[in-house]
């Protein structure tokens, strides 16, 4: 058993060859998954509390075949067989003060982040579109091996972007982004955060 | 065959007793498709333009079962079991003009539109939520009996539904909505009748 997208219990059927690589995406994806499960609790927190609304967009699934089992139409339409896709933005997105807030969520073993292994071109180039029109773009980093999470406006990596440079070392994100701290509910409180990256674009303007 | 969402093609096996409801279902589901596809294209083309960055949100599934086949695990994760989930928020939302936009998009056979049998308790609460933090709020409804697409700012709705009354006649759209014209590219062009809401909330300030 493995979690999957929303936090699911999923069975995973595997044969022996593939066990290894199994417990690796496995490690991989829980580790992606405890980031997006304290950002998940985080964002529950904050439109109980009426603060922000902001959400996880669900997994795109390609649906190839579809059954109604018998007696039982209504109740039951049972997916038999469907295939992840590629998202064809970022992860979370939503509405905080008016403003268009827009989000992806990544981890990291290295001392840097790779953006290029990290983000494909098309959520690239959405972060772009959201700072051009007027949102506020941002990633949120864990550095998991030096036990730091960050938040950062996107467009403080545009230079790195820009001069097709890929890795931006942590010292970047501890001059330009924000520490996330961990606390007990929520688990990550972002908001006092982005309410600073605001206040620096507006600084900016 | 029918069409399900994203547009795609799936089989559905069906028995005999269900295949009048299937067809019921299909139906229903088709013209609802139709709406949905000409807001995807004009998204789409709105994409393209570099004008407003708005998508649907993937239908959220429910996985229950994942199988890697043998010899091709990273290649191919197939969904084995899965079933369709209530979305929790509304199908679209993105970015226009620095506004946080959000919309559901149904469509109706009678002469007034029922907001509760149209829209979950949840989705209501959420468009209240996004128009008291700043965003905009709309709905599009279909009269196809009527060929006649409007979208209206989901404020305008707001007195029905906290005086308890869900069916809005067709009228009310005519009054306070936006006929939306059918165009040949984009199909439903959207944007200037968003302006003019946007103006007449500036008006309304």
């Amino acid at each position: 058993m493995i979690n999957y997208p929303n936090n699911k219990k999923i069975k995973v059927h595997q044969n022996n060859n593939s066990t290894n690589a199994v417990k690796k995406v496995a490690n991989t994806h829980k580790r992606g998954q405890q980031l997006e499960i304290l950002i998940n609790q985080t964002n529950e927190h904050y439109i109980e509390h009426n603060r922000a609304f902001i959400y996880k967009k669900p997994t795109p699934i390609k649906i190839v075949n579809v059954v109604y089992p018998k007696q039982n139409f209504k109740k039951l339409h049972k997916i038999t067989e469907a295939y992840f896709e590629k998202p064809s933005t970022t992860d979370y997105n939503g509405l905080y003060r008016g403003y268009y807030i827009d989000f992806e969520a990544k981890q990291t073993k290295y001392k840097s982040f790779n953006i290029s292994a990290n983000l494909h071109q098309h959520q690239i180039n959405h972060l772009i579109d959201v700072n051009n029109h007027g949102g506020i773009p941002l990633l949120f980093i864990s550095f998991y091996e030096y036990d730091q999470i960050f938040i950062i406006d996107f467009k403080e990596l545009l230079s790195f972007i820009e001069n097709k440079k890929s890795l931006v070392p942590l010292k970047f994100f501890q001059e330009h982004g924000f520490v996330v701290e961990q606390k007990y509910n929520p688990p990550l409180d972002y908001l006092p955060l982005v309410d600073q990256i605001i206040q620096r674009r507006k600084n900016n303007e």
